[in-house]
């Protein structure tokens, strides 16, 4: 009786290729989620900070960061994708439709488009494709992820393999542009850098220089904002060792706002192709972060270049190195994040 | 001279039955103070989290949640009530009888109601009548509370004792449903679960699973927030353990938000019946909560019906044990509040 | 390549007499900034707490915190001022023009008005006057500070010795009066004191009693707030004790959030004589605030009077003792504060 009521989460086999699940609790944003954002992360990309400059840039005002939106909408799905879910396996497929401004109502659903049981019967990959709506039904973000989630009977039969297939990376194409988005008038100054995209070489990389030591009061306010209730970033009885284990996103919002410095003017994340959540991230880490040039390319807009970075976060260590000679991920490197940002060409 | 312009609080002499005392410090709310609550804590009921939730249940927008209200309109008393308390001993007769909207600007009265000496001739009890009203002059709650408040000279004569009477519980009959407000068309799918008045049953009990521990940064943040000036909440030299002890209604929002988990369509505190601060809360405890269902009943509203809870907060401990054969409440038990909560039937 | 793009900041040979530094990063304000103010500082000035209170005050809303609007000003300045500066040495002449409405948008740009090599030909002094300007491109702030600054290379020949003239303190008449304000109507009970300007005499001391330990998140979420990306306030990883240097701006406004006690009626800051930030503030220290009535006058506007202040604040140690038989600071003074105040009179 007593714990009836009360959300278990999903299992893997709660999962059925096809099924569409509507995720509960849509949240209204204003400026105390811009304020409590630019609180939580040093963010300074012009368009995320100003009305004024995000009018110079075609926009009606300035939006919701484009990551705190991505927040809001995987934050709807943690009740039902990840609260038993042993690991966050991928991004993909990740597109920004729309921007999200403040008053805008978002809800999310989640569409099964692959399952996969393990080997050793005890757990299974879910693929699911998760839409953020606003309050006029329009898509504002959508992107694909898997996940490693625990079964609730080993006994349970395996369901149908079905793995989806997904873009490696989104192509410049796919990349929707914000409607009246426009650079012509772009204000270097006042974004604080100099450089367009015909600055920045395919293979460049990028120090970012600054480093941000984590508070467990700040990653746990975050994850709060975004309704993400994983008991893991609350909770630290549940680990032997005492920690709170910090939410991932917290840390791509760190390397974001980080990479400002050396890249002021990628303002809008336009697409996500793929990320890793390499190692965990505990408060006390001092967060740095670099970028690496994957691809440069023009959009549809003229005067909208789209470019292609890797963004890494590292707790100490130094920047640039990425994997050992196994392949796996240095002990340092915290995120590896694959995504197309647009700027002034 | 030096000491002459600051507020020394008042002492249990300067207690007058009848008076009505004028709080001080009004407060316009706005979206802030939204995304800041849902930042301190993981709120999740959606009539305070949608705007768009809200008006699909026939109101104008998203209201300040009404924990919230109550802690504006508490933190306004406390320069003038519990500055010199020795103890903040009960609630009752809380009621909600307006919705606060962002843009609304709170402030306080409090009326003295009963006065009584305590036989050591030190320190006395003072029960008021608080009211919260808006611009309009609205009363948006009251709230009966008292407290054992110091005496500035032991010698001072004791006043006459009156004790008010005051009603254990709210009947249902009492309670104010807000105005518009209709569950006809209530969507349980986004709500989160699909729990109506009629799922619960008088006795039951629901553990809410989800546990937060508790950081000095975010309870100071919430006590400030509602310019709740208690000396101990935010000063670590005031205590020899070096504790700062945390605003009991940081414990009552973080019992009531977890309380999301098994109560998600309890949308509404409508009334509050009474309420205990068994045990101090610290940094660093957990904090957990359980529910029991005391009663229920139908309002004059169709389709809205009232749930009265017993809401537990707890720091470790098992959930469901409440006081020892002594009868007095168990080492882990924070908070035990009483009140109503409005559902859909 | 890899430390191209980013920016190293200014050296004390980059800056040129005469010239002006447009900065960059505008920010837009809103109702979050005024919650987060107030959760993060003990804020309780009526007139920046109620929409309603400054109505009465003959102003169209309530303002942004006279305070917050000095910290986003000067968190613009700090990548081009203050980024290899080795100290912050002091301010003159600050004064506030306009009140900042939620939904501006301020930028800021800074005037080189003197410069001066050190003897040790490794630094230097640069004087600068900061404006804040809103999106009407109105001044809302002014104000000069100095700070000792690095020099890229040692034999780099020193500049022409320029050391501007500057105010001691503001005259009474310098001080801008926001438009509309009119404190006829004042009242009193609401505003938290029953003090006007009359019942201050030159040369009281006020211990405005209540302190505050301070939190890591608490100074990086103020800090980060305001766009100041100075590493040592961040990066816990800098100095060898691994602590973080509280942003100097922080110390400010919790001090005069403190001076409520005593100062309820100063509701306006509008100017600012000097200010030295005197010993380094680090979390965990508890900071408690005196003032220090230095003058008072009429300003040109009946019943507005004008209050110059001492602020001091402290970490332990006694109030009203501020430096040593040496004419140094004492250990535990942090903060030595002068400033006019606007109050009824």
């Amino acid at each position: 009786m007593a714990k009836a009521k009360t959300n278990p989460g999903r299992f893997f086999e709660d999962y059925t290729l096809g099924e569409v699940i509507h995720h509960a609790v849509p949240r209204t944003v204003s400026g105390g989620e811009r304020a409590l954002y630019h609180a939580l992360y040093p963010a300074r990309h012009a368009l995320y900070s100003s009305d004024d400059f995000a009018r110079g840039c075609g926009l009606p005002a300035s939006p919701l960061d484009d990551i705190a939106a991505f927040h809001v909408v995987f934050g709807k799905t943690v009740p039902d994708i990840s609260l038993n879910a042993l690991a966050n396996l991928g991004y993909a497929e990740g597109r920004w439709r729309k921007p999200v401004w403040p008053g805008d109502t978002l809800r999310a659903t989640s569409e099964v488009i692959g399952v996969k049981q393990n080997s050793n019967g005890k757990s299974g990959v879910v693929w699911v494709r998760t839409r953020g709506m606003n309050q006029r039904d329009e898509v504002v973000i959508e992107y694909c992820r898997w996940a490693m989630v625990r079964k609730r009977e080993p006994e349970s039969p395996a369901p149908e393999t079905v793995i989806p297939e997904l873009k490696p990376a989104l192509d410049p194409g796919d990349l929707v542009i914000p409607e009246g988005l426009d650079f012509s008038d772009y204000d270097f100054t006042l974004a604080g850098e100099p450089h367009a995209l015909g600055d920045y070489a395919v293979g460049e990389v990028i120090d970012h220089v600054d480093g941000v030591t984590v508070e467990e009061a700040e990653h746990m306010m975050a994850t709060r904002l975004w309704q993400n209730t994983a008991k893991v970033h609350f909770d630290a009885s549940l680990r032997e060792d005492g920690k709170r284990l910090i939410y991932g996103g917290h840390v791509i919002s760190l390397a974001r706002a980080l990479s400002f410095n050396g890249l002021a003017n990628a303002q809008v994340v336009a697409g996500l192709n793929g990320g890793a959540h390499a190692n965990p991230c505990f408060a006390g880490d001092t967060v740095k972060a670099w970028s690496e040039v994957l691809d440069k390319a023009e959009t549809g807009v003229p005067g909208i270049g789209a470019l292609r970075l890797r963004l890494v976060a590292i707790k100490g260590g130094a920047p640039f190195e990425l994997k050992g000679p196994d392949g796996k991920y240095l002990g340092h490197v915290l995120l590896d994040l694959d995504y197309w940002a647009l700027m002034p060409m």
